[in-house]
C-alpha cells in the first residue's frame, strides 16, 4: 500500500511517501513560506525525484489538526482534491498522535503541545509500549500550568514536542524537557505511519473529512460574541 | 550559521539546510537510485522551494563515512564542489555520530550500525546527557555477535539504528532492539546539526576532506593479493 501524506498544521510543510511501513521520501519545508504556495510544488517535486507515477498512489493521509485553522483547510482541500481526482482513498490523521509517531522510543511519555493561542496549547500524552503507540490522555486544551501539572504525576521521563516555542522560555519540573528541533515538528513519514491501521474514506466518504478544531475560531468567536441570537 | 548538509553514506539520499540551529527544509528519498543521478537535482529543488539562494550558504556539512564506498565518494565530491564554487567552508561529519543525531533522547544508549559487509559493522555507542551527545565507544568493526556481547554490558536500553536489517532477522536479547525506519536511516538535518561545534576547512583545505574507511575496499583487498609486492 502506497500512501502520499501531508501535514501543514503548523508552520512546517512536509509531505511523504511511505509504502507499507517503508519510508521512501520524505520532504520539509520550514522558511515561514504560506502553505498555499508551497505545498503542491513540493508534492509536485517528490514524484519527479522518486520517480513514483500519481497513479500508484493508494491513499492519502492528511494531518487533520488541532493546528493551525488556515494551515488545516489548505491541508484538507489539497488532500480532498487528489484523492478525487486520482480516485484513491484518503484517512485524516489527529495532528498530535503523528508528533508522537516522531519519536518512537518506549519507557518516556510523549506530549505533543500545539498552540492553541491565549496562552493555552492543545495535548495529548502518548506512550510506546511493546512497539504500539498507546494514548495515556485524550486530547485537550490546557494552559501551560494545567500541563505540567498533569505530567507531573507520571513519574517518568516526558518529552514535550510540537510547538513549544513558549514553553522552552519557562523553568520546566525535572524530568519533563523539551525534545531538540529535529524531532519536534511534524513529519508527514510520522503521518504516513499513523494512518497505516486506519480505514480510508473512499468515494463520496472523501469530501466528509473535517479539520479537527477544539475551539472556534477567533472570527466564529467575534461572530457569536456580535450576534448573540445566531 | 547556514548550512547546508548531505548524507549519502546509505541507501538514502538525504539534503538539508539547517540556520544555526532551526532546520529550514530536509528533503530525503530512498527509492534506491543512484546518488550521482539524485544528489545535485534534489540539492536544486530544496533550494528553489524554500526561496534560499546558494550565495547564503556558510558551509557545506557532509557525511563521510562509515558506509558505502561510492556513495561517500558521490556526497564528498558534490559538498568539495560546491564549497569550491560558492567559496564556501566544509566539514566531515562521522556518518554514525550523525546517526545518532536523529534520536536527540536520554538515558538510553545509541548503537548506530552500518553494514561493512561479509557479516560485520562499522559501530560506535552514544548516549545522550545534559543536552550533550556523549561517544561511550569510539569506531570499531564487529560482527553480529560481538556487537550485541558489549551492548549488553550497559545495563540501560540500547537502540539499534542505521543499517539494521540483518540484525532485524536475529533474536535480540532483551532490552536491545531496533527502532522504527522513521529515525532509523540517515538525515541531513542531523549531518548539519553534528557539525556546528565544528570549525569548518576552507581555502584549499576543501580539498583535504577523505572518506573515513575502516577497512579496505574490495578492489584493494584484491589488487592486494595479486601484487603481494606492492
Amino acid at each position: 500500500m502506497l500512501t502520499l501524506a501531508l501535514d501543514t498544521a503548523t508552520g512546517v510543510c512536509t509531505v511523504g511517501l511511505v509504502r507499507d511501513g517503508h519510508v521512501l521520501a520524505e520532504y520539509d519545508i520550514s522558511v515561514g513560506l504560506t502553505h498555499s504556495e508551497g505545498l503542491m510544488p513540493q508534492v509536485d517535486q517528490m514524484f519527479a525525484r522518486t520517480g513514483i507515477k500519481k497513479e500508484e498512489i493508494d491513499r492519502i493521509a492528511v494531518s487533520i489538526g488541532p493546528g493551525s485553522f488556515t494551515g488545516l483547510r489548505i491541508g484538507l482541500a489539497a488532500a480532498e482534491a487528489m484523492a478525487y481526482a486520482w480516485q484513491c482513498g484518503i484517512c485524516g490523521v489527529n495532528t498530535l498522535e503523528a508528533l508522537a509517531w516522531n519519536i518512537p522510543v518506549e519507557g518516556i511519555v510523549l506530549a505533543p503541545v500545539l498552540d492553541a493561542q491565549k496562552g493555552n496549547y492543545y495535548t495529548a500524552f502518548y506512550e510506546w509500549v511493546g512497539g504500539e503507540l498507546k494514548e495515556r490522555q485524550p486530547v485537550e486544551m490546557a494552559d501551560a500550568d494545567m500541563l505540567l501539572d498533569q505530567l507531573r504525576v507520571f513519574g517518568k521521563p516526558v518529552l514535550l514536542l510540537g510547538e513549544c516555542k513558549r514553553l522552552m522560555q519557562i523553568p520546566l519540573p525535572e524530568g519533563i524537557s523539551v525534545v531538540p528541533e529535529q524531532v519536534r515538528l511534524p513529519k508527514a513519514s510520522s503521518v504516513a505511519l499513523a494512518s497505516e491501521g486506519m480505514k480510508a474514506l473512499t468515494g463520496e466518504g472523501v469530501f466528509s473529512l473535517r479539520p479537527y478544531y477544539i475551539r472556534k475560531s477567533e472570527a466564529e468567536e467575534l461572530w457569536e460574541k456580535r450576534h448573540p441570537q445566531g
